[in-house]
């Protein structure tokens, strides 16, 4: 008998069909003896439906009323599995995130899971089937609160921590994580086993099979993960801690972000705090800064500073430079078609020449480098964007992944 | 400064148009000074559509999670007129069922409404909008529950009964409560004031502007409602105790029902208990008796009874006749194409010859009478249901309504 946290994204329960479906795999682990809890998203399409409406009514929606508005989502999913379930002679109920309740900090639309009670459920796993909502909880003065987008995941793995669940299984509409983009690189190949640490670096970077707070949770707790299909049978990616893994591969997957751009500011005044300067306006203006890289620059007293950031940023990012007072340099330079292409493994430290390999089959491709940044586990480069699938299908290669 | 308790049913807050419309409308009552305290209904075609989802899984769906389920329409529309208040710049917020709470006992979807906490409502409506749902509240177990169709109605007057709101406004997509169908006798014409019992009886046959409940209660509480249109400035109707209104006519209304069927029972042994073992298996089927009417037959021991159902549940009801043990009777006659037409006014008592004028005036169309009942403020009549529009405007026309 296993205690097992199950999640559904919104794919999963996007129809009545599927809701049908998932309902059977909920059946067969329930009826194999395990306790099950079900973490729910809303039907695939609803969320961005309801954050429509608000937006006609005002782009700039009021949050609190935002989260009453998008926590219905999960509401008719979770309604709906359990009456199905139910038809099929099991014992479950919904329970909303008031009902339980899930007990969150921090602003609307952006709030964190501190608690959970979890004896009701508990008790309640004893003999039938838990249904409960994700993205969602309660503030101490009892407000609706939601926790961000894909924060389904986050629920999921919180529950498990707090039930001291044996598995947290993440079903999904892919097979697990993949080596690459499988929608754009055939020969991409399932992951069976992964460092909690790869997948950060793997999520982060475009593969976005579970959202990486919930991986961050799951790691800092220890809760061995599985990313499976909710419309195959197949063995899915099991995450695990690095120790727990055996590594035969140095390399792992090969990841890519596209429609970046990136800025080189010349000769900036290298002193402290002028990092700080620069980026913390941009900052405040939500513009997410990506790869940094400080160069030396030829004068002693100067630096140079390149870092990427979201294409359609780019605009807002150079008028909030040029408006910025507190720093001083001589120019910049900008491009703005580029990408970046990371290769990710926790065996890349103990592989000797990993660094020298991908460079040297980037050249082969004559593909220019145009900014190199590495960590213990990840080493990525931005490139010219329209080189972008020629790069990664090399090193997909070249790292025996194919 | 008036405490107004406004109601909006579902074709009122339809669309995002309809929403910013109605945001429009409270935000006009609120500078007027008045205190403001909103019940909204789900957007229009939510409710069928979330139920039609739950019968694809089951039609007998459970009714705890059916409640469940169908609460999360009004959620979305109180989120949705709360955010557009809110930026009309006016300090709104929407209230869950569980946050108030509103306490209900009772049965899934079909619960009764027992206590309000109107503290917190109370406080914030010194200078906010107060945005609630309809047609919901939660048990003393914490379960979602809901009241009923059209129970949006329901939790406005129980409202403004435990608010001690001067005003109960139900908004609406007609002008208020006609003399007859409008959109079939085009003659038919807005009734500025009614009593309460006219209501009840136009309500229960056929004029559906509000639900008989609720219409009940605010008899009960004494609370003055109108009923008026989302949709123009013109004056609703104004609904009142009988005391309060003024007659000049002796009938106030002429409704009708369609789609009915008439069965007699021919010859049933009179004694006590017969007519409680005729309906009681009715009953436990859920077929809905209207009309009951009994004969006294030519032999002393025997009569006539007739009584009314709708014509959908014609095989059901003789079915359940044939098999009932407990009656013993010698046949019956059926008309499966009948209707009910009657006249309500409360000013019929104080007038004679009203139940003369009536018959006189279907002899006149040749109109056969199959089955005649009456009440203090209602007079009906069976008749073939070809017959039943020109009945209406011969009526609506005798008595002065045109």
């Amino acid at each position: 008998m296993l205690k097992k946290v199950l999640k559904f994204g919104g794919t999963s329960v996007g129809s009545i069909d599927r809701i049908q479906h998932v309902a059977n795999i909920i059946k067969k682990e329930h009826d194999s003896g395990n306790q099950i809890i079900t973490i729910v998203s809303a039907m695939s399409g609803k969320t961005n439906e309801l954050v429509k409406l608000s937006q006609e009514i005002n782009k700039d929606f009021d949050k609190r009323e935002l989260d009453v508005l998008l926590s219905s989502g999960e509401q008719v999913t979770c309604a709906l599995l359990a009456g199905a379930l139910i038809s099929k002679n099991l014992k479950a109920r919904s329970w909303m995130n008031w009902q339980i309740p899930i007990l969150t900090e921090g602003e609307h639309s952006n709030s964190r899971i501190i608690n959970i009670n979890t004896t009701k459920i508990n008790n309640y796993i004893k003999n039938g089937v838990a249904i409960i909502p994700g993205f969602q909880g309660i503030s101490r003065d009892g407000d609706i609160t939601t926790i961000g987008r894909g924060g389904s995941d986050a629920t999921a793995v919180a529950l498990a921590k707090l039930l001291d669940a044996d598995r947290c299984e993440i079903y999904t509409d892919v097979d697990g994580v993949f080596s690459t983009d499988p929608n754009k690189i055939p020969v991409a190949k399932k992951i069976d086993k992964i460092s909690f640490d790869e997948m950060l670096e793997l999520s982060s970077l475009g593969a976005k099979v579970m959202q990486s707070s919930a991986v961050q949770t799951a790691m800092m707790y220890d809760i061995p993960l599985e990313v499976r299909s909710t419309f195959t049978d197949r063995k899915g990616t099991k995450i695990f801690h690095q120790e727990n893994l055996d590594y035969t591969k140095s390399v792992t997957g090969v990841a890519y972000s596209k429609d970046d751009a990136k800025i080189t500011l010349l000769g900036v005044e290298d002193k402290p705090g002028v990092a700080a300067n620069i980026f913390e306006p941009l900052h405040k203006a939500q513009i997410n800064v990506d790869m940094v890289i400080q160069n030396i620059s030829s004068d002693q007293k100067k630096t140079d500073i390149t870092f990427t950031i979201k294409r359609n940023d780019l605009l807002k990012t150079k008028e909030i430079l040029k408006n910025n007072k507190k720093i001083s340099y001589k120019g910049f330079t900008q491009n703005e078609k580029v990408a970046k292409v990371s290769i990710v493994g926790a065996g890349m430290v103990s592989t000797p020449g990993v660094t020298y390999k991908m460079f040297k089959a980037l050249a082969d491709e004559k593909i220019n480098i145009l900014a190199i940044s590495t960590s213990e586990i990840k080493l990525s480069v931005i490139i010219d964007e329209d080189n972008t699938l020629n790069a990664v299908k090399k090193l997909h290669t070249i790292f025996d992944l194919d």
